[in-house]
């Protein structure tokens, strides 16, 4: 048992994935990388470090049978690269076969972040899903829907989780912070992770749920929940856990600090002011000084982002490399980052005007 | 503050419904008879003995405005004649003009008494609403639904309502053995008494709600979120409080225990051998005696449930002046009451035949 309530709603930095898979029962991703199939970069490049029960989506891939992907979003803020990464994988899986299910989770951004239905509605759509279609997700097996509009059956699944479940065990995975709309939140994002495996979607089946750390506790529980409701003959879903792409200026990327991200809309002019003034740089005071000791890619924020952006594992070693010994510059660095973030956004921000005309695709 | 938590899942006897009012702050229905424009039976013999803000029900309909009744059924058991207290006023109201909500409790009778929603669905049809027609109650205005197929809105709201609360308070109302389960009874009942006032409603306007003791948390806890919830305009919901009909053997009358009811739909032989068997006597041992000592009609259990179905004043003080007097014998009272029940019986259950070609019309 955890001995540590992981806070959902209170994302933290993270500094050493190793210790985190040990300490919450997470199976490292890296023992099973060679039996995927067709593993993605993310899951080549450590970016997916983690994994719960996986080795069923593997299965399921490779004997080509029904399996689903689940996310969920904030419907709040602008969408971003630290977006990019969940995006990315559920396009992964869509080539995989997989039917894709993505909630909005607008009763959860209304009961915890105040966020009115109507705006999580637009924003749902105006940020995420023509994001995700210029991206490359395409409208065939997309169940894509809002936690507000529901089916009846999901929306009565939320209340008969219930019966499993009790105060004291909530108390014990999110903290004695919890509160009644936490609790409904939670309830909710259990009925959504189990939802493709309800009878209307022609469950049980595997269900992978691409996630970040902090989603821990919601998988840890749903999987309890989901053994619990024998009835219902649940796969326990399994989970991915990949690294967050870390803020501009170090710490957490957040959607409530425009300083700590780069928008999928965002300007070439704002993504050069952003890059030069904020990135967080692992170089030295002065150019000589970065000459002679070298910089740091491991804290340079311009590096790290290379890892989850830069396709080539040979430029990016060599990237590394190149600035660990001090022939790089830190000017330098940030110029190869705003080179390829500017390139990819202009394709990207051409596809999203062909996007705007299949929403209705997705919005049955 | 009322100091003891009422548990509305484990209602009790109540033996002095004057000390009730007053410690729990429920006005007295007595105080305000004279200005009720119609009153019924139950409110003139003070049956109905207590209420929450009556006053703008009777403003409403002597200004002939728009009011609503919402009445709630628990989809379990038999139809007795306990639950005919209920109906009675329902149909009460319709005369006035109310629009009517009857909401089958089908999500809590499941998670609080794991009746399958299906059984709950055939019970309150078969036995419920089956009784309510028969017993008078018309299509026109009268909204019948389950909590299981309630509207989008109304399921929303259930989940809405819980930014407005915390668990210090709800364990304050509902004691410490409040589960999560009857958490979301709660908040679905808090649904349910605010739906009539609902913008598909036709929005907020007076509802009552005429209910047992046991509901008195469910009222005040609405009526404190209703006024938090400033956006909805709701109008507190007024109430009014019945005395319960007391099971046959004394103590409480249970849909679980047939020995303590007589069902709408029992046979008169089963009336006379109920009532000939179980029913408490406030009598003397032998007829000597009784003759001698009298009866003590206030403990009679026939007399008691008399109050409740005999419609005229002097024949019920004449019952209770002879019985006391010794004039009258257990054995006659008894008789006196099954013949009350099964004239009424047989009338209700013929028009319990034609009231089965209505059910359609209810469940549009």
């Amino acid at each position: 048992m955890m001995e540590i309530a992981i806070d959902p709603w209170e994302i933290t930095e993270i500094k050493n994935y190793d210790a985190l898979l040990k300490r919450f029962g997470i199976e490292s991703f890296k023992d099973i990388l060679r039996y995927v199939p067709k593993p993605m970069l993310y899951m080549k490049r450590g970016i997916v470090y983690g994994h719960k029960d996986f080795s069923r989506i593997i299965t399921a891939i490779k004997k080509k049978e029904k399996f689903a992907m689940l996310t969920g979003l904030m419907p709040s803020g602008k969408f971003h690269f630290g977006h990019k990464i969940i995006a990315d994988q559920m396009i992964y899986y869509q080539q995989l076969k997989a039917d894709c299910y993505i909630v909005s989770a607008d009763i959860e951004a209304y009961l915890t972040r105040n966020i009115p239905i109507e705006e999580g509605r637009k924003t749902a759509i105006e940020e995420y899903l023509i994001n995700y279609i210029a991206l490359g997700l395409k409208p065939k097996n997309v169940k894509f829907y809002f936690q507000s509009e529901g089916s009846k059956d999901y929306m009565n699944f939320s209340k008969f989780i219930t019966k499993k479940i009790t105060f004291n065990e909530i108390k014990a995975i999110y903290g004695g912070d919890i509160t009644p709309a936490k609790m409904i939140s939670v309830l909710t994002q259990i009925a959504d992770i189990l939802y493709p495996q309800l009878k209307e979607n022609d469950g049980p089946k595997p269900v992978v749920v691409p996630v970040g750390f902090d989603q821990l506790p919601h998988i840890n529980f749903t999987r309890d929940i989901a053994a619990r409701l024998k009835g219902y003959k649940f796969v326990l879903p399994s989970a991915t856990f990949n690294k967050f792409m870390p803020g501009l200026q170090g710490g957490k990327m957040s959607s409530s600090n425009p300083m700590s991200y780069i928008a999928l809309t965002d300007e070439p002019e704002t993504v050069r002011k952003k890059i030069m003034k904020y990135a967080f740089s692992g170089g030295q005071a002065t150019i000589e000084e970065h000459r002679r000791k070298g910089g740091n890619p491991d804290v340079d924020i311009s590096y790290q982002w290379l890892t989850f952006i830069e396709e080539s594992d040979k430029k990016l070693k060599k990237i590394y490399d190149n600035y660990k010994s001090g022939k790089l510059l830190t000017g330098e660095l940030k110029e190869i980052l705003i080179g390829k973030l500017t390139r990819f956004l202009k394709q990207h921000q051409n596809k999203r005007k062909g996007a705007e005309k299949l929403i209705n695709k997705f919005l049955k």
